[in-house]
């Protein structure tokens, strides 16, 4: 990402849409302005400007942003479901701006993975720090929730694999270490990981009773 | 901490310490002021305002506060290092406030697990929703290290255990249900952990040989 302006997709989140309340059209734009500013004096690429629907996680699918910014003047609630379920199958670092500093809204961004939420701090000079920080912290947070999918397949494997082995050694009166080799030995000659051979193991123990 | 206000131990880094340089001097009594008033603004105790020291883990053990606001006008590395030591036993939030844009130090304070790292953004009326933000995260990311721990203990745990059920399969003739209810039989006598059985039932194999 250094070799590369990070690409961002915004998303604006009108706090009346349709409204023709001419002050609230003006604050939005405004924010728009200094968001843009703040993003292109930092050296980003906005790759497109979405507005929180439908159809935000098929764009998001295509543009492959490596950051999202959420502009939400107020209480974003509605435009976080879309975000999450625009990056649930591959997270992004997300970046909430909001006017709004209503607490539950607030808890609910974060235990949702916003690697940032800004409560009145939309300034163009300081939207820079604010999406390392961001970037930083998704990074972080990205490694411990790889380590804790990790262990948790390590535990599953194990207790199947275990299971297996538990098996083979009642029915065939093999010690730990022979059923330990047999299934290497299958898992060797299937091309199978030890965890898979093990639960086809299990799966026909079932089938047979 | 919804009933009582937050306890808030303050670490002052200052720039030069020691420094005569007056502007410095009054930036320093400057920021202190802004976050002073934004704490008490937020209904927020500040416990002790203390220098970043060997003495700081001490005093943090001492006063238990419920946040720790390092107010760094600059690069804020060694500040850091003492805080890090300071909570290294018990977690605490932590929110960085300094002037210093450097990469380098904000990732390796995300890196820490400092809950917010402000740049440039010391004011008083956005003290409040930082520090939620900032508790929110901590909250988040405690409750992750907390099931990444528990599950690491787990997998551990069912090593030893599956190692020293293989051990009473093989010496004993045992199937895997006999070995089982071994160990729980020899746990519940000793009111022993199944994992603290099984290790000793290792620890005896091995002085054995």
């Amino acid at each position: 990402m250094t070799t590369r302006n990070l690409r961002i997709v915004v998303v604006n989140a009108l706090m009346h849409p349709g409204s023709e309340d001419d002050e609230a059209v003006h604050a939005q734009v405004e924010r728009a302005r200094i968001l843009r500013i703040g993003l292109l004096e930092a050296g980003y690429d906005i790759v497109a400007s979405l507005p929180p629907d439908m159809f935000l996680p098929d764009r998001i699918a295509q543009l492959q942003p490596d950051m999202i910014i959420v502009d939400a003047e107020s209480d974003a609630r509605d435009v976080l479901e879309h975000i999450v379920i625009a990056t649930r199958d591959e997270r992004r670092p997300i970046v909430m701006f909001t006017e709004s500093d209503d607490t539950a809204s607030m808890e609910a961004a974060v235990a949702a993975g916003v690697s940032a939420y800004i409560v009145a701090g939309l300034q163009s000079d300081r939207i820079k720090p604010v999406l390392n920080v961001a970037l930083a912290r998704f990074k972080r947070e990205q490694k411990l929730l790889d380590e804790l999918s990790d262990t948790k397949s390590k535990l599953a494997e194990r207790k199947v694999i275990e299971r297996a082995k538990g098996l083979l050694m009642e029915r065939q009166r093999f010690t730990e270490e022979q059923a330990y080799q047999k299934l290497r030995s299958m898992a060797m000659s299937k091309n199978l990981k030890l965890s898979e051979v093990a639960q086809r193991i299990l799966d026909v123990e079932d089938l047979l009773g």
